[in-house]
C-alpha cells in the first residue's frame, strides 16, 4: 500500500513549465516585490530551555500599546526563566510569570487601552471574497487577516491558528502583555474583539502545540514541576545581526496574494475531486518565508 | 497577579438559581430527552501501547460502507499492533498499517463508493443560522455538523477539529478505512466532499494531538522507531458490558441544542465585552457526555 498522502499543505512537485496553479506554486513563483521583510524589532524570539525556538511576528498596526509593552518586557528580559504553564487542547498555550510579584519595567503601560479593533482608515484591504460567520466581511490588511465592519468603519485582527493574544482578567484593561497565549486549535473567533491580538507564531509552533495538555480546569498544569521553562525571550533586533532570524511576509495587496487566495478557495491539486469554491479567513494563511540569502 | 483565565470552554460556576445562559449552563440543564445514547457498535475504542485511550464515534448515516469496513476491520483486530505514523501540525494525525501487505478481512469492501456527501432526504436539519465560507448553508443533522447544498439536495459531514476521515490515494475509491486520520488543527474544510468523513474523536484526542510532529514531508515520522504503537482497536460492543465506554450525544433537533447554538454565537459569560453575534460550524461542537449512571 502506498503511503496515503492526503492533501499536501505544501506541494512537493518541482517547478513545472506550466503556469502556477496550486497555492504553493503561486507562492514559489511570486516576484520579489510581492515580499516585505519584517522589521527585526517586530520579531519576538522565544527559546525553550529544553530546546525549541518559537518566533512571533508582532502586529503594531493593530495593538500599538500592547506591542510596545511586549517589546519593553523583552528588552527587560521579563520572560527569561518564565514558563509555559497552561496547555488546553484545541484552544491555547499560555506562558509568562503567572502570579509573579516582580515589578513591571518602567516603560510598560500597566493598564493599556482595549486595542481589540481599530479604524479601517489607512488600511489597504484585500477582501477575502467569501462569507464570514463572525463579522460582516473579512479580508487582509497590512499582511494580516482581519474582520471588517464597514458600518462602523472598524477592523479587527483575528484569532487564527498560531495567533498570539494578551491574557487578561475580567476587566478589559488588565492585560499588560506579560501573560501571552497562542492558539493551538480551531480558530476561537469568539475571542475576536474581546482580547488584544498582538501577533502570530511564524516558526516553531510545534514546540508548543505538541506539549502535554494540562489536566486542571482550562488546561492549567497541576504541578509547577510540569511547567515548561523558557530560557529567554528577546527581540531579533537585540540579537547579533549575523545569524538572527529574518522573515518576509507576502504583500496582501499584491497580485500574487490575490491569486493565492483564489487558489486556496479552488484547490486544483491532483487530489481534489470537488474544489470548495470558498475558503475561510483562517484557511488562507498569509505566506511567510525566511528572508532569502542575498 | 491572579491566574488569567481567558475564556473557560466549560464554565466552572456552580449551578445558579437564574436561567441558564452560557453554553455550558445550557448543556448542564438540558433534560434527559435531549440526549441519545450512542450504540455500542458505533464506538471505536483505540488504546495506545504507552497508555491513552481514544474513543471515536462512527457516522453510519453519512458513510455506511466505510463505517461497515471499519467495524469489520476492528472485529478482525486489524489495527492491533498498528501504529500512528504521521503527525502534521495544524492538520492531521494518521494511523493504520501503512504499506502493509496483510490481506484485508473478507467482510471489507476493497473499493468503497465515494461517500463524500449524501442526499438531504431523511435528514432533520437544524440550520446553523450564520454564513458558511464553504457551502451554501450549514447546520446540524442526526447529531452531526453538515454543509448543505439545497440546490442539489445534498449534505456533507464536515472536517471539524477531532473529526476522522479515511486516508486515500489519488483515485477516489482507494480508501478502505484501514488508514484513518483525525484533524488536530483548524478545520481543513477544503477536504470536505473530497474524502469520506466517518466519525469524530469524542474522548482522548489529547493522546494524539500532543504527539511529537513528524519531520518528514506532510508530517510523516522519519524513522519507524518514532511510530507510536497501537495496542488495540475494538468496538465498544465487543468489550465486556461492564466498564465499557458509553456516551450520549445531544439531539440536534432539541430546543436545548437550539439554545446552545444561540448561546455559542452570543457569549454572555462575564469575560465577554462584545459577543460575536455569530459562530462558525466547527465552533459549536455537538455536546457529548458520558452516559450517566442509573
Amino acid at each position: 500500500m502506498r503511503p496515503l498522502m492526503l492533501i499536501p499543505l505544501l506541494a512537493l512537485t518541482a517547478a513545472a513549465p506550466k503556469a502556477p496553479t496550486t497555492p504553493s506554486e503561486i507562492v514559489a513563483a511570486a516576484p520579489e516585490n510581492a515580499w516585505a521583510t519584517i522589521p527585526a524589532d517586530e520579531l519576538l524570539v522565544m527559546d525553550l530551555q529544553k530546546g525549541g525556538r518559537v518566533v512571533i511576528q508582532l502586529a503594531p498596526a493593530f495593538a500599538p500599546v500592547h506591542v510596545a509593552n511586549i517589546q519593553a518586557l523583552a528588552r527587560a528580559h521579563w520572560w527569561d526563566k518564565a514558563s509555559i504553564y497552561r496547555v488546553q487542547d484545541n484552544y491555547v498555550v499560555q506562558w509568562g510569570k503567572n502570579e509573579s510579584k516582580d515589578p513591571l519595567p518602567a516603560a510598560v503601560v500597566a493598564k493599556p487601552p482595549a486595542e481589540y479593533w481599530r479604524s479601517t482608515q489607512g488600511l489597504w484591504v484585500h477582501p477575502l471574497g467569501y462569507p464570514d460567520a463572525y463579522e460582516p466581511s473579512a479580508g487582509f490588511a497590512q499582511g494580516w487577516p482581519v474582520g471588517i465592519d464597514s458600518k462602523d468603519g472598524t477592523a479587527n485582527l483575528v484569532h487564527c491558528y498560531g495567533y498570539v493574544g494578551v491574557g487578561r482578567d475580567l476587566a478589559p484593561d488588565t492585560g499588560t502583555g506579560g501573560e501571552l497565549y497562542a492558539v493551538i486549535g480551531h480558530a476561537p473567533r469568539h475571542l475576536d474583539r474581546n482580547i488584544a491580538v498582538v501577533g502570530r507564531v511564524i516558526s516553531g509552533i510545534e514546540s508548543m502545540s505538541s506539549l502535554p495538555r494540562g489536566t486542571e480546569a482550562l488546561g492549567f498544569y497541576k504541578e509547577r514541576s510540569q511547567d515548561v521553562p523558557i530560557a529567554s525571550v528577546q527581540l531579533a533586533s537585540d540579537m547579533p545581526a549575523a545569524g538572527r532570524p529574518s522573515y518576509q511576509v507576502m504583500d496582501t495587496t499584491s497580485p500574487a496574494f490575490a491569486a493565492y487566495v483564489k487558489a486556496r478557495a479552488n484547490r486544483k491539486d491532483d487530489f481534489f475531486i470537488r474544489p470548495a469554491g470558498g475558503v475561510d479567513l483562517c484557511n488562507a494563511p498569509v505566506p511567510i518565508r525566511p528572508t532569502p540569502a542575498d
